[in-house]
């Protein structure tokens, strides 16, 4: 497999994780360090059964899952990496029965962390519902990967 | 009802939304500003197959809930209240087939916004699997409330 | 004054605090919702003595300074605000003795909160220093101002 | 010097570079992963000439140069670090002419990361102006230190 095989199973296999199954979330796209998913309405992920509007730690998920994406597509090589920290705002609540769609680039790949930053929104970037900025710790001395950053 | 018995209903709701239902998470406590909930190891909520670790944004939602029921708690009446910006540090992965202990308090609460941390748990709150802080919007306008913060 | 010269008025005065001043910090712009400073490096603004690197704090003070102009031009009235939360990312270290340019946006203005990003770069705005997130409070009651956000 | 030593000097560093001088802030204490600073009020750090309000940026500084004491003050040998990102939380304002207090924790030392939480008060640790949770990058590689983590 060259590199861009490898990116594309390792974003089929986060697409695949069983949490983000349970949720119905499902990849769109990785590569070159942007990320691209969509996350279909359901009951099951209802935060607030009076209004019907999904729970925000359902939208942080995604958006946790669609940094994975563009950190994964951004790297040379495959490198075991984990959440560090990632901070969500909530800028408005997501409409019942409508599809949240997830974007996320990968801003910076260092030694030993990956700067992020996400949107999910519904009907345009215009008008998000949430974005998150997230760091993720590449462990590659779990590889012995000499010390050289990507960029 | 009383206050107190206000508070037990919202928070006994928190328990029994949808999304947190189908995660199988449970509240244990939610008085005077202090929140507490439980979250039982369940396949559905795996993150990653190959080591069986909880996805973060399970942890992400529960630390969330958990924060509101410190909210609710800390309320004299209750106020609609939305999440308004969340910040989780992942410390160390969840330990697989263990329960995950939630824990949160609201620090302030001022007329437009509380704030609140939490703790991600599993055998003790000095090894924390993960830490949030987080802001929450209080809707006193959809109430008619006057403008005096609570403390 | 209409509100064009009001916002530059509020423009010139976050420019002109004492602190801002003492770090020696420029407005460049302020105008529909974005913002826009310089910084020029000076010796007392060192965090690291054996590089000559700027302290974070000084670029994460410009920032919230800027985020603070993206917010001012927004409103269509003045109304009193105030941080509520911030999130730097540091990149990586700022050049000693080039200048350093802060650019933000006000990507929404509710009622009770204002959303914000910012961004810090010396040659280019593709090679940051650093990134913010940072959530401001209107206090329209201050301003007995009706309960209509103003988007 | 024994390691004690250590982190006397480089917390004596700390307090002494440029900025932290420039802003008046003084180091009370280092060890353990604790941190403990003191800021005396000061006209040039104002933020709101009105209100004689010091700038929210001055706090984030001396917060963010106080978890740096919690971290060295938790090593055991010295390693080069760097904030890697920060989260500031504004409680209240800091009431004009008094000293302001900072604490902060290491609570966490990795192989990559250390994180920390700080607080920023006047009369009382119950009555804190600013909460701040940050993560600070080690950079072990630039001694050629082996991979285990400290804890």
């Amino acid at each position: 497999m060259d590199q861009a095989d490898i990116a594309k199973f390792v974003a089929a296999s986060l697409g695949a994780t069983p949490f983000v199954q349970s949720l119905g979330g499902e990849v769109l796209e990785a590569s070159k360090g942007f990320g691209r998913a969509r996350l279909p309405y359901a009951p099951h992920l209802v935060g607030d059964p009076k209004t019907g509007v999904i729970h925000g730690g359902v939208i942080t998920t995604m958006l946790d899952q669609t940094c994975a994406l563009a950190v994964v597509s951004a790297l040379n090589t495959f490198i075991p990496f984990a959440t560090l920290d990632l901070r969500i705002d909530y800028m408005k609540p997501a409409e019942p029965y409508r599809d949240i769609f997830l974007e996320a680039e990968c801003l910076k790949i260092g030694r030993e962390v990956a700067f992020t930053r996400g949107i999910a929104y519904q009907t345009s970037r215009d008008a998000p519902i949430a974005l998150s900025t997230g760091a993720f710790m590449l462990m590659r001395s779990q590889l012995g990967e000499p010390a050289k950053p990507e960029s």
